[in-house]
């Protein structure tokens, strides 16, 4: 049995084969087995006739992909073969890019090569191959997608022709992929958040940076408002805190040393405190860095005052809005943006109280995802590297304990949970959460780290029984991570047809004709006064289009009124799933509010 | 009758008199009158015995006082003479500042200066003064101030030392001013958001940006969470965006040209849009800018897709944290920052419904301002000035309608409003409402103001009913203004006592000995159950101290439970000016709702 790696691996061969078939002659660069699949670079012959295309199209690839299945009928072996440097390079004198490799390759001493040969097509390669192409399923790939890509992703060479495909060891694995890929299509939460919306990302504003559309804004504050609710009923404080700060915080965090690449750099401005407070004027600068971080504020405020055991546990929230300074080229939509609203909180608490703040953190968090219809996630627990103990801020007896305690907690929480040595952050180790959407992609979410920085380095302190100073434990959590991330997967995990206590509009009322819409406004008021976002559509288009736009926006609850339902001071309601026939505005209220209140 | 102005500027004298009298070799600087008072610039003498102090101290006024007071009761006539410059060169031959400006007087051709001579003092002053010191009532000035200050403003010249007094035409006009200090000094929001714990300004973190602590951040909540349910009953949506945008959505708004003073200045990053959709690198730099104002942000919403005359009146809200680079000298506490959050809105319009929401805006400012407490204000009608048309954005006719549309609602409200010709923003029209506090000190808060900008720098448009684009109208309007400064209003109006509605803690229990604790904290729960934002307090003081503690923090009601209370099931509560005796908690829950639902 082989394993997919080998057959993505050969399937690059094969397409390489095909590819030689059918443009005889191409010049070959590299072909890969990737994750799910495997890609070729091709050096496509440019096409003499008039009229041809400049390299290949989406349209060519299931020529490709018939050429392949012929070549796997075949049952051609795979030969492979040691060869000696000037061998590879006769062999190969036609094919430079395999000969720069050669090269490459001797270069260091190594006096020969590997090759492997299938049919009339030898390709320098290292392996491993199948040994013969009837070891693979002829249905079990695909070819996906043409780009360009610089021969060694360098943007001074040449660019070359990348043909990608999916490749899994049954015809079955490669449809469910598929259905996935065409499913994750579908509920891309940009292309829903602008056909709901929701919100939108203008280059000319700034990239990485959402603007909230009146829909999107009503579901970020429906969710701030039960987010904010559950944080008194946990016992948590609010701070607010500002968007930006001095340079010298940044660099008493240490965020300034350790975080800068991830920064939008200093605002400077030409006063110093000093030098302002006396009236005067500097040509030294006064500097301000954009907050990538919430932290550094929450500790100032601590440390404003002195503070006692009495104190403890301190448990401080903010939904503070950061910004970090991502690369232009990994950003994508609101899963990576350059700023984001973390749902912020820092605990700040004595030894003997840690182990009861991270099981209410732990049942916190698990709340809040299954309230949001998230039932599974994976849990990493991020420890330091054993072996490497130096290079962490904190002390031994510190690490120890917080390392076993978050073991213990996620032990007694019945988390499935995976240590990973090495992963904690320099500051203390951390739990991590990633929610599995319904098509089972995961997505880091809410997290739970202890900091050994920052108490250090703002010296916090408190007063302890004994009348000592004593260095608190701080403890960083956020629930949903960030708020722009986690509506980016709730939009995918509902495919934007949101529960009903999320939706920005519940219920749209639909008058059938003129005559109707009195009728339609009294609905809509008593509905508003309910407390439920309704809406009504009062154009003169037919009901049908009507019912179809409504629809289209995935409002949960329709509400259709014509002469019958009048007579019957009545709504004819259609969920999303089901025609739930007439029934009166009160008892449409009582079935809503239910739904509501249970968090459907 | 005397102008008061020549009171407090012949008191200026006087005191430069009763100085020469008590510190022979004085130079003198200049002595006008200003608002309230006068003051007067003196360069004493340094004494020459051992241990005597440089300059004055707010000890020796007293004694100045005296002096004044004794040389107002010798009825002194104040006798006026022009003299020729070299006259005035040998008058003031010892006195280097008189002969300073003597010498500037002169300098442009005049050949002469003013005097007065009071007693054995002439002064170089234009006037005008008393004629007789007898005019002055003795009791009626106070002197209030030392401070230093140099010569003619410039930190290159001597520092001299500045008097300031009060003077008004009666004694009872000063006392009741200096009552009015006394009393806006007890109640400074900066003193009481300390003392109060509502926030704090760190000059480590950054000048004028406030930190907001638990019980600040509490009051914020509370006010924004009302904003937010009468926004979406006044038919608003939310919009949300961000605090950055590129340095060309500000370039395409105007701010950037007309209004860069007050902005920070550029964050640079290196990357151009272009170049990083390709992916490559650049030397060439991407600006962002923190944001001033709101408005380009909702604009670039607008403009996102077409908008038909169905979608209008549009009305977006947002409370927006904006960053303005105010100088450090002009900032103070919460009422001048340089990070404020703006109850903003934007409502755009076709012309026939401005009115309509003018009307809408003003009923509703009125609504809000009254609910926090504040039943006058002044309001002030800005218009552009006639003279000079051609200075302001927009045309004529948009100009014409808006003025007398803006003063129509005014009247039609009845308000009291007042016309400034030329006051008016290059952009539009306004109109600003000053809120009176408790003092009688005017603030600035709500505003309302067209926009003609704009509209036409983004070109903003809509299809009217004829399939024709036309350009909306468009009004900025905020109704706290900034919650900062509405905050710092509200804690100076109320001293601290807030409202039972608006009190981050609206009851303390306070069991009187231990064996009182657990059925305190059966009291509290049941308080929290009900929605009422109550503590407890469990330490081991006395019930006295615990009562002043609770006062000093200006908590509305205390809950006092020991035996007796137990026993009944009750609490015995003080509201802040009077016992009510004991209650049981239901009754008390009762009051404090109704308190609540009543905004009291």
């Amino acid at each position: 049995m082989n394993n997919i790696e080998t057959i993505r691996h050969s399937l690059s061969h094969i397409m390489a084969m095909a590819v030689k078939n059918l443009y005889p002659n191409t010049k070959f660069g590299i072909g890969p087995a990737i994750d799910n699949g495997f890609y070729y670079d091709f050096d496509l012959p440019r096409q003499s006739f008039e009229g041809a295309k400049a390299g290949l199209s989406i349209d060519d690839l299931p020529k490709i992909e018939k050429e392949m299945q012929a070549i796997i009928k075949s049952n051609i072996d795979f030969i492979k073969k040691e060869i000696f440097q000037d061998e590879a390079e006769k062999l190969f004198a036609n094919q430079p890019y395999k000969l720069e490799l050669v090269k490459e390759l001797t270069s260091t001493g190594k006096t020969g090569v590997t090759i492997y040969t299938s049919g009339d097509f030898t390709d320098l390669c290292a392996g491993p191959h199948i040994e013969n192409t009837k070891e693979i399923n002829p249905l079990s790939f695909k070819l996906t997608k043409v780009a360009g890509a610089y021969w060694k992703g360098d943007e001074k060479n040449k660019m070359l022709t990348r043909i990608y495909g999916l490749a899994f060891a049954t015809e079955t694995e490669l449809t469910d992929y598929l259905k996935i890929l065409e499913e994750a299509e579908k509920r891309d939460h940009r292309k829903l958040g602008r056909e709901l919306d929701l919100f939108l990302i203008d280059p000319t504003v700034g990239m990485g940076l959402a603007m909230w559309q009146p829909k999107g804004a009503m579901l970020w504050r429906i969710m701030e408002d039960f987010w904010y609710q559950e944080h008194l009923k946990n016992g948590y404080e609010l701070v607010r805190t500002p968007h930006i700060g001095s340079r010298k915080l940044w660099e008493t965090s240490g965020h300034w040393g350790f975080y800068n690449e991830s920064m939008y750099p200093p605002l400077e401005v030409s006063q110093t405190l000093k030098e302002a407070q006396e009236g005067k004027k500097s040509e030294i600068k006064e500097e301000y860095l954009l907050k990538p971080m919430n932290c550094p504020f929450h500790v100032s405020i601590y440390n404003s005052k002195p503070r006692s055991y009495r104190d403890l546990p301190i448990r401080w929230a903010e939904c503070g809005t950061v910004y970090r300074y991502e690369k232009s080229g990994e950003l994508s939509g609101l899963t990576r943006v350059r700023g984001f609203t973390q749902d912020d909180a820092h605990i700040i608490c004595a030894k003997t109280q840690v182990k009861d703040e991270l099981k209410r953190v732990a049942d916190f968090i698990i709340f809040i995802l299954n309230t949001f219809g998230f039932k599974e996630f994976n849990v990493y627990l991020s420890l330091r590297d054993p072996n490497n103990k130096e290079k962490y801020a904190g002390n031994d007896e510190g690490w120890e304990f917080t390392q076993k305690v978050l073991e213990e907690v996620a032990k007694e929480q019945g988390l499935n949970y995976k240590k990973e040595e090495g992963e904690a952050a320099f500051y203390g180790p951390k739990l991590d959460y990633k929610i599995k959407d319904c098509l089972g992609r995961e997505w880091q979410c809410s997290t739970l780290q202890f900091d050994f920085n920052l108490p250090e380095r703002f010296d916090m302190t408190f007063i302890n029984q004994k009348g000592e100073k004593e260095r608190p434990f701080v403890l960083h959590r956020a629930l949903f991570g960030s708020f722009e991330r986690f509506i980016g997967v709730l939009i995918e995990h509902y495919a934007g047809s949101f529960p009903v206590w999320l939706s920005p509009t519940q219920a749209i009322v639909l008058p059938i004709g003129e005559s109707h819409q009195t009728y339609g406004q009294e609905v809509l008021k008593t509905l508003k006064q309910n407390n439920i976002r309704a809406q009504i559509n009062l154009n003169n288009d037919t009901i049908g289009k009507k019912i179809r736009e409504s629809e289209m926006q995935k409002i949960p609850y329709i509400l259709v009124v014509g002469d019958k339902e009048i007579k019957a001071n009545s709504v004819a309601v259609r969920s999303r799933n089901e025609d739930l026939g007439v029934m009166t505005t009160e008892k449409f209220i009582d079935t809503i509010k239910q739904k509501v209140e249970t968090k459907k």
